[in-house]
């Protein structure tokens, strides 16, 4: 091992430490859907709860997927449960979700996406041909990702339990790279990059309850991301971490940033991808597409003096067509996130506080 | 590789080739609960929708763990779902339980269990206290059984869906053995070996639930089998299968071997052990015990002249303290189980029609 690696290992362990000795306690006496909008509330219960119950080096970083050693392979290993409302919606369902969902954990962790799991919870009633339709779309995406679906379990509760169908999918991913990736390694002057433009799965869920009575032209930007960051790797040998920004958003991921490597987030909102069909929505909605999931886009951390090599192997794949840089990390503000307004002010981005888009994946 | 093993695993691809082309159909319109049941519906799911849409070698066997290669290691994967109801229960919880169960998937597979994923899926409103108390019961199963919980994930859904909470885990282990074990694998002459007394669990969860007013002595054997199935595989490297008796039962397992060996299969009632208390509250409730689930018993098929080494092996583990040989596979009647009962006749056991005990894991 190197040098530079062994201090890189270094500082992520420094970084957990701090965070063991910061843990937070859970308020609530129970469970609010706020526990699982992937903001605040979800980070304070995973702390509490579950770092205090399971905690152990290779669950402590919270990456996307857990980087493990198994004989002399080196493996990532991921998990997701999809419980996504409606099931159907414009661009994908809750099946490509499921495949696509945990490709890209394995896919920012740095990882080849190889095997997948597939649990499902079925709710009794369920109709067998939506059953098919589900299973067809896993099918497809994982053809797509190149990943093979090797086991499975199946479930059945009753009748107004599970919403029709909830998955369940685990993967594995074989680990290249000798250097680890994790937002506790960003460092100030480092580019923060987005991959195309966000907010557009959330909305579209949003839209597809029909509850609020809006209509746009949106669909979910569901894909697997590992040949977006196959590319990036190639190009940037040096990314310090790569998130892909589903609950929670890409606000979340840079407060996980500034959090995680105790430093400042500069992002300047005029940057920031957004279409223009999202960007009504979430105005008639009042939500800042900043917290909105997206399902096929990535946050990346490169070191400054590689941003333009970052952003031009991105786009140079047809899913980071779009991509832009967004942001600096600073030694400024140590913690926060800024944001530079289109007006030329300054605001402070928190992580996601409570719930505005349940069930979102 | 050597020419048995070459033998075993053409055998296996044959199993295989032969399921496909009998592959049935779901006749229901609608997903019911004996779907999920593990008995003849889920398994015509499995085969009808799930192989359908995912088919390829490593999922087709249906074993419990699927064997993969990553880079040079030999790795087993599974996943399951714990759905279970009752959350808490005499003798576990539905945490150990979920760390237990797939403990017992990769064990029985021929794998040494090395690490967990845990997914919860939360209803609003749980009691946090609730979850401190099942997380922590996973992170003593996971201690007893020598496996780390490594990455995870949470959900919440809106009151009234998911009773208060769903589990998933999945499980990675490491495979040492190089020779396959599967119940297609099973041959005339073999011994069909039970690891102690069967119904425990399945027969506690039905208490638990207070509905039947009838009261016992009984708790969920739940238990971890990494140590008993290594003590059998040590002492008998030509173990043919092993599988954990959980959803479907004993029955199913049996029904399991005959059709996927294609083979006969003959049980011995009075060799079955089942303690007083599960056979009494079994009569009272008119179940067979064959059917019902245990949580920390297996099933192993050895070679006949291998039978007498395998039970010394399983009873100088306290798990396996009253294993038995409950029966023989033979070349009469290929396909079918029969039973030969206390009172000198014969029957046919047939694969669990139906869901008599439902969510009992």
């Amino acid at each position: 091992m190197t040098s530079a690696q062994d201090e890189r290992e270094r500082q992520v362990l420094d970084r957990i430490d701090r965070a063991r000795r910061r843990r937070p306690r859970v308020r609530e006496e129970r469970i609010t859907m706020s526990h699982g909008a992937g903001g605040k509330a979800t980070r304070t219960l995973i702390e509490a709860v579950f770092l205090g119950a399971f905690g152990n080096p290779l669950l402590e970083p919270l990456e996307d997927a857990a980087s493990l050693v198994l004989d002399q392979a080196r493996v990532a290993l991921t998990t997701d449960s999809y419980v996504v409302s409606p099931l159907f919606f414009p661009g994908g369902d809750i099946g490509d979700l499921a495949v696509n969902g945990t490709v890209n954990d394995l896919s920012v962790a740095g990882a080849t996406p190889m095997y997948l799991t597939a649990a499902f919870i079925l709710e009794e009633g369920f109709p067998v041909a939506d059953l098919v339709r589900v299973t067809s779309s896993m099918r497809a995406a994982a053809a797509t990702a190149g990943v093979q679906i090797v086991t499975g379990d199946t479930k059945v509760v009753q009748r107004g339990k599970a919403d029709g169908c909830y998955i369940n999918t685990a993967g594995v991913g074989l680990l290249a790279a000798p250097a680890p990736l994790g937002v506790a390694l960003a460092r100030p002057g480092d580019a923060i990059v987005v991959s195309g433009p966000i907010g557009d799965h959330g909305i579209t869920i949003m839209l597809a309850r029909g509850e609020l009575g809006i209509e746009a032209d949106v669909r979910s930007d569901t894909a697997p991301l590992n040949g977006l960051t196959a590319c990036l790797l190639e190009a940037v040998p040096g990314v310090r971490a790569m998130r892909d920004a589903t609950r929670g958003g890409v606000a979340t991921i840079l407060n996980e940033i500034a959090t995680s490597a105790d430093v400042g987030v500069l992002v300047r909102e005029d940057s920031v991808p957004v279409r223009p069909a999202v960007r009504g929505a979430c105005e008639l909605l009042g939500i800042d597409p900043l917290y909105v999931a997206c399902e096929g886009r990535m946050i990346a951390v490169v070191p400054g003096a590689d941003a333009e090599r970052a952003i031009a192997a991105l786009r140079g794949h047809p899913l980071g067509a779009d991509a832009a840089v967004i942001g600096h990390v600073t030694d400024d503000q140590p913690g926060l996130v800024q944001l530079k307004t289109s007006f030329g002010g300054t605001r402070i981005v928190d992580m996601l506080v409570g719930d505005p888009l349940p069930r979102i994946c």
